[in-house]
């Protein structure tokens, strides 16, 4: 191959992702991760040099087929942040480790994180959650495994009601259910020992981004004693917000809030449906993911170990002063 | 007339209160506090304890016909409370006087409030409501007729999104509104000036009944550095609080929350739909009422003031030791 | 008799009460009342003024039997308060009926104290206690008269255990008693209704002095959102705070917390015992008295109810202005 | 006098105010009261209602010479609320006596606040003072007086730097005084035992107007555990407020904050310089005036008794209703 | 040896531990780091495989002995933690040196820890202590050896009085020592430069698990503006926790509160003794250890880098993937 | 050379440094690591342990030309803690990669730091700033050039007025300035989107030191809801701290605060000027450095990080224990 030549493997894993025939955000990363592992071990680089700059290209083709997916760069991080080496070999024996090990500890990363989150349970506490999280399904599962009993009060979560699905779910995981409108939330906090929710993302200065009415609720939480945990898996961890930058917070379709014919007999008014919103961490007891669990003033730390310190981004090649040491560090 | 005996007219208001002719809060006490002028001054009693007796014949009697509503005891309450004199001419002259104080009070009081309410708002201000209050429109329709130009952002009150019916109402009285679901609330209180809510009850203690999900706002409302105003005629004042009472919270149909077939989709799960909560003083700025305004902790004083001290019913002859002194009180 | 003779009454009672023959608080507050009522009655003074001095100078020689009780000099300001009138006869009145009406009052404070807290309860409730109070029993002895389950985790109360005295009668009222030691309390604090507790004396600014430890139980339940709420009757109130006056805080011998053989085998230290700190009225949800509930920042309207205006003492001949208008407040 | 004619006296008092002949705000509250008073004992009204018309028209007379000055309000309230009776002799005698009470009460304001403020001082105390206030100066003159040892940190209070002023009168007292600047007083928050500030106004919601810097004082003050004590006479409380009315915050001079070739050199900026801020009753322990201590929760209560209840200007005939029973209240 | 073989070192290590002939945390984790230092010098693995397979019987065999002390496991994990190369030799090496390091480490810990906590302290500071720590001891008595005047409000901490205990060693090493109840600390804590205790453990959520007490106390410290530090060495933080386990709270023995006599005299009540509270981190300026300080949200960083990522234990053969890239790291 | 002689480049740069020919924390810095380089290029030692004693011995040769500037330990603890290596081939390149990074990192620090600031800042945010702070600076450079519209609200800073010196910063960095007293900004903070301000040094507890007024406004912000922004490049960080020593609060000329003339006129007075002041982690909301942005609760493992773990001085030697393993971390 050429200077920056990519491997086949990339370009179709990289179409694939551009077509949306992979999907979701574990598959895409899970992609992502054995595209530079294809070109990693099919490259025929001559220096180190080349190797890396190969490896970079790779990472921003993929890059590009889907902007916006957060697991997508956190996968291409992971790997490129394990690219040491001082010679051609250990670059790449260090590179198909890396995104080897991302692939597996991606495998297993809910049910890992499902058993920390369910080691904090103790037989009999109640839960209260908002919104529908995976990773919050799967500890009330390893809890209910453990054998121990679960109680939950269960807000409906509109506009869209996903609190229905999550009581769908932990009723056939056998979880005693109270459903509640959002509103309730507050009269019910003195009697549920946990408020367990999922994250959208989790930004370096500790901040979670989850469903509109997180915020509220954990601010009720601290009020009233009780503890919030936040499940999420380090795929939701944002490395680009290290440097600085914002999570973008979308806006969803007005009519989610009041359907036309409804909005139309109350007269000229606007609507406003944000999707989500930011908890800080002074209001969050602690993070669970599948590395453990974290305070949310140390998740940055996690962030760094997992994907870099993230001044310049991975696939750009950076100023030459930071390859000093690259090695030894 | 013998001892006891009640006029004609307290038992014609009392019979139609209890079928339902007379309806709503205010028609009710206003009714009342007639029956009790009219009983007043139509009495034959010879010395002041048959008046006296007579008169708490006659609120019993309209006490019993509707025992829950709270406007009612209010306007017995009020009345009773300026029966005062050493003879049986001063008694009625004072009852008389107080039971039309009362009802021209009740009859001006949403639109005193009002203008108290109006002017704690400045031109330009925005509010974030909760719920329907009649009396909080009552403010922002008196700071319209000031020339204010108010806008808001209403939250739509899940679950039977009386929001809706503020929204309409504000869009009228030429108000900019944006409607939100109720978990938006915290994301919008730093761009609101006051949060400004009505009011089911209020208790001796300060604390504030009101639709469910008022204290939680009350909380995120502190929490933010946002003004929390209640809109509440002394009507709502709950003199039975000041002896220890609890307000009775009323739960609401499960199926205002979820419908039949949702629910069955969903399995077996319970559902809970408290309609108020407890909103505690200390996340309270001011009580507006058609008195004016009034920090929380001070409404216990008004209560007395309007209603008497509580420990025993006025209807209820009490023992005699609070006979002592009664005429220079 | 003389201008400002006393009635031998007078004389015999402040006798008594300095010969500790006439013990406890509520017994000396009675017989004080009692004494102004015995000279108002058989005062023989011709003039308004002179009647008012007889009943200053009665006051002034109760007063200087027992200057820290504070029952005393409340009981002497609620009658002289109420000494009202342009009359001797006037004068005479309102000063026995005064006298009256604090006794009986006085007679039936606990139980009506006990009446509003009982109020407060809910069949099940659990609360905390610390120290030992006769009005948190009174409290607990309605609820259980009124055929709530109450159970209590109660505080040892270090240095004298009097929590287990505590413990003790509420065994006796069918109360399931915990008892944990001082440093237990915060682990306790989610599982308990309310604290209750007693005071020894209640300050203008609504702070409430009790039995040492009271202030550091209280800024833990505020923090865990338990209610705190303070039993008191109105003989507690000190209406020399309203001018600013500091309640001393009794420190007691340091062999109540270590004996001296123990001392001695540490060495060189100092032990400091002091009786009762101070809760400041932000950390009370509600301080019970006899004449209904009242947030801590509002009992100074209850206690210039009862003991007029403190700014000058009742028994000191006021400067002439303070006389004007004195007989229509 | 035909109807509402206006005593010699009334015009002459009104004329010397609006001439500012009389200034201050205490010489003109007493005018105020004196024209009442001679307009009340000269009145030859034939009727109660004739008489309380031209009492009404002294009030507006007075009141129009200077429509911002809140002493000039408070003292026609004070007086026109002691206005009651049934014939103009008990009319008459009332308010002549309302009128004198509130002159005599005036004039002892300033050393009554002292003693009180000086109460809650202890021998050694170190206060922080903000700004320039008589009434703290009064309560550290009597606490001098009462043998007490006082330190205190004074901040400079900028742009007006009137800390100097009250460096300069505490060192005169005898005080040991350290001056800061303001930024610095958070510092010194943990060795200070008071914070001791005057105010400008007092809201009827609890809220304290004082030169700016307080709110942000008192804010640290609580946090850091520092009791917050408020000096103020009762002619600084504000009755309009409680009708909502909000009080108009002063903006000064830009150039008190920089002068004119300094902010030329810095460039096209914009200064700002408001006068004072709002401090909120949470952020206050006690309000001390010349009636003795409040919380700020409660000075409300203490407003209405002073100055009536506010909801109609008692100079304008009010609606017919709030005439009953007027006299028996 | 064949595979697994263990070195007679270890055998006799792990059975004088069982055996309780090595007794005491410090001495159990230094035995327990020898043992595996032993087995890798001794080992004749051929395979890097197997050496690590060794190593691992090897800490298993120790942790039977003695599954509950949190020393003997921390040692195990920072050993093994330390076990990295791709050759016996240089897992031999780095095992070795891992182990080494440990137990010089330990040796020195308790003098690390006291420099680091006496230089938080300053010449004349006031400290307050509960319970009885020699990590407290170990920073106050570098405080005296570097001449700084210490001295201390001690807590008596009820049940068991260990503040004696802390007394009489603080009266040793030359410190002003006042002796208190528990209820009396809030009292003192303005008093006070630092509240200063130790830890039984410290939870991977920066939770400080300590007597029962110090979570009362921290929050009322925070509350007064009073930091506290908790001094705990390395050996003391629970790795366990990072997977989400809670901490067991030990419950003593009843009589501890109160004797039997004592207790029966009562009547039929409960008594609970639990030993240790739940410090969150919210209430923690500082933890000392022999490392540096810390703030609780980052103790979680130094536990990972001491004891390695504890999703998996380390004893036990991690599945296949966590192996890629175990020497690059 | 012989054992332990210094490069003539070291002993140039420390003279120089010594003659504050190089001077400013930057210059210093980058001065001083360059004399490092120079050491390690040019040594002959022929050992592992003779290279590294060297390199001690030239640090600690800089060190006392200006043993309180916080830059140059900084800069020698950078390039020691990288000293890394088992040959003196591997040391020599392991120290001059450190140095050159720490230089290039340097040069780029500010402009790395900027971009962070920048990110957190939306088009139209108006930011509060106390003090001048040209870190403050970068991040709304980099904001306008992103082409953001930024205004602000800046506080001019007593005693020194540096708030001046940022206003006029500010206006030619094109954006809109506002200046107010210090004591006005609690007015302004719910006008305002994040207070932004710089630190003079951050230590390992996570406390921000910085110009006095910062904890002050840091309060108030966490009160009003606004979040607080450090921005701080990694030489400001303290590893001192990392061991318990505190920062040394600096105290200036009084004169600063009041001229003499003015003092003198005043009396006998005491004037204070500590320049700095400490704000707690928990009120500060991130920390931006060219590192990224870290909650100050995770600084202290980006200081282990940069700077190594400080229990002992890297120039000192360390006992042998921490020597073992030392390539392998």
């Amino acid at each position: 191959m050429g200077a920056h030549d990519l491997d086949a493997s990339v370009k179709r894993i990289a179409a694939d992702i551009a077509a949306m025939e992979t999907r979701g955000a574990a598959a895409i990363a899970d992609a992502a991760a054995d595209a530079l592992r294809q070109q990693a071990k099919h490259s025929d680089a001559e220096t180190p040099d080349a190797f890396r700059a190969e490896l970079r290209a790779a990472a921003r083709r993929l890059l590009e087929t889907r902007p916006t997916a957060v697991s997508l760069p956190n996968a291409l991080r992971y790997v490129l942040q394990r690219m040491n080496g001082d010679s051609v070999e250990t670059l790449r024996r260090n590179t198909v480790a890396g995104a080897e090990e991302f692939r597996t500890r991606l495998d297993h990363a809910q049910a890992d994180l499902g058993r920390v989150g369910a080691n904090r349970l103790r037989d009999g506490d109640r839960i209260m959650t908002h919104c529908h999280s995976t990773d919050v399904l799967a500890c009330v599962e390893t809890a209910r495994e453990q054998g121990k009993e679960v109680s939950a009060i269960v807000k409906e979560t509109r506009p869209r009601n996903q609190g229905r699905l999550t009581a769908e779910r932990l009723v056939e995981l056998g979880v005693d259910v109270t459903l509640i409108v959002d509103s309730a939330a507050r009269r019910y906090l003195n009697d549920v020992d946990h408020v367990l929710v999922g994250a959208d993302a989790i930004a370096a200065d500790g901040s979670v981004i989850n469903k509109i009415g997180t915020s509220g609720l954990a601010v009720n939480a601290r009020d009233r004693g009780t503890p919030i945990v936040v499940a999420a898996q380090t795929i939701k961890l944002d490395p680009d917000t290290m440097t600085g930058n914002l999570v973008e917070i979308e806006t969803r379709d007005e009519s989610e809030v009041i359907d036309r014919p409804d909005r139309e007999a109350i007269g000229d008014i606007s609507v406003e449906n944000p999707a989500f919103d930011v908890t800080p961490p002074r209001y969050v007891d602690a993070i669970v993911t599948e590395r453990g669990q974290f305070p949310p003033e140390s998740i940055v730390a996690l962030m760094r170990e997992l994907f870099g310190e993230a001044v310049a981004d991975p696939w750009i090649e950076s100023r030459p002063s930071t390859e000093f040491g690259g090695d030894e560090q």
